[in-house]
């Protein structure tokens, strides 16, 4: 009985990391909507996100039928409801890459990112899809280590998203307030993308080491 | 047995609607410091969240000691499991009003919001102090019609947000990139306020009717 759960468990884990990567995918593309002001590529994201949408479903009632069918008490309880919530990390990020999608489409076949503060959107995403696809591994490897690293990835996120703020705060700003609101935003969705891959590393700290992960 | 579970359910169920009467303080809060620019009323708000996580914590222990010790099944088990996933939105709730109240702290003893954006953002705090306020009654009631009242409730906010862009990018905005960047955020913010509230109903809904709520 605990081998066909913890198989089951494994199957989920493995779906997850699936998942992990379906949303690399997405905010990857949804970037490169962005930077080029692709209609198609945003489109692609936009309608994309019903099969993550669709795997989340599948996670949720693999989980609910373990936690049924099983009845697991204290460590494999608590695994469970782990991955309920990283499936939960995993369908907002998808979200998060949506909100970039339509922002490029909103402005295509401009571009919504101007010219002086493209080389830093380009490297949140670059970071944001960097710590993304860590996290796939981290969930498929249950890799501590590499959990635990993330964190210090979002701290290059969140200087990235100052230095944003700087560059459109500056003299130097010609480009208006249109592009400010839309890079304010973008910098928001970037950061929360990493704020939820940080989330799901500490989520697997907590599977593998039992130690609870600071409140998310 | 089951007498004992369905009381200790209604006790987190009574939490809940509590936690949630603290946010909707933090938020009133942060939105009077935006709005006055003082910066006591932002401390108050960004140094009571603690207390907002802690009450998650304990709504969470009771939680996983209810799904340990009574191993509910079915329709319990996913109540329980709601309740796990209201918390989170509640604590979620609370941090993003914590945003409101860093942007209040960031420009105090100015104002963040400038005039000719007042009345919207001040009437879009009104809707989600309003939004927060009905979903504690919502969980205290098990109250299936307003909760789904609330989701016209969220209609209006989204078209409060698009005012929000209308006035920042129309030819009499003359506050310039600051204050919209500000703005910005802030309409996010209350905006993300205003959709966990549904969301949270949605859960509401759910647990009373059985009926799966839509993807939050």
């Amino acid at each position: 009985m605990r081998t066909v759960f913890h198989d089951q468990l494994d199957a989920v884990f493995d779906e997850l990391a699936a998942i992990c990567r379906q949303v690399e995918t997405s905010v990857r593309v949804a970037t490169d909507a962005l930077l080029t002001g692709r209609s198609d590529l945003a489109e692609q994201v936009i309608s994309g996100d019903a099969e993550i949408d669709r795997a989340r479903e599948r996670v949720e009632d693999t989980a609910y039928a373990l936690l049924s069918l099983q009845a697991p008490v204290a460590g494999d309880l608590r695994i469970v409801i782990a991955a309920l919530r990283m499936v939960s990390d995993l369908e907002r990020m998808g979200d998060l890459s949506v909100h970039v999608a339509k922002i490029a489409r909103l402005r295509t076949p401009n571009l919504a990112v101007p010219d002086q503060v493209r080389p830093t959107i380009n490297k949140m995403a670059e970071v944001a899809v960097a710590m993304v696809a860590r996290t796939a591994e981290v969930i498929r490897d249950r890799d501590v280590d590499a959990a635990a690293a993330l964190a210090a990835k979002d701290e290059e996120m969140d200087a990235l998203r100052r230095d944003t703020f700087a560059e459109m705060l500056g003299a130097d700003w010609t480009a208006g307030v249109e592009p400010a609101v839309d890079v304010a935003l973008l910098g928001r969705y970037y950061e929360r993308i990493a704020d939820h891959a940080v989330t799901i590393a500490g989520r697997v700290i907590f599977v593998v080491t039992g130690e609870l992960p600071v409140a998310d």
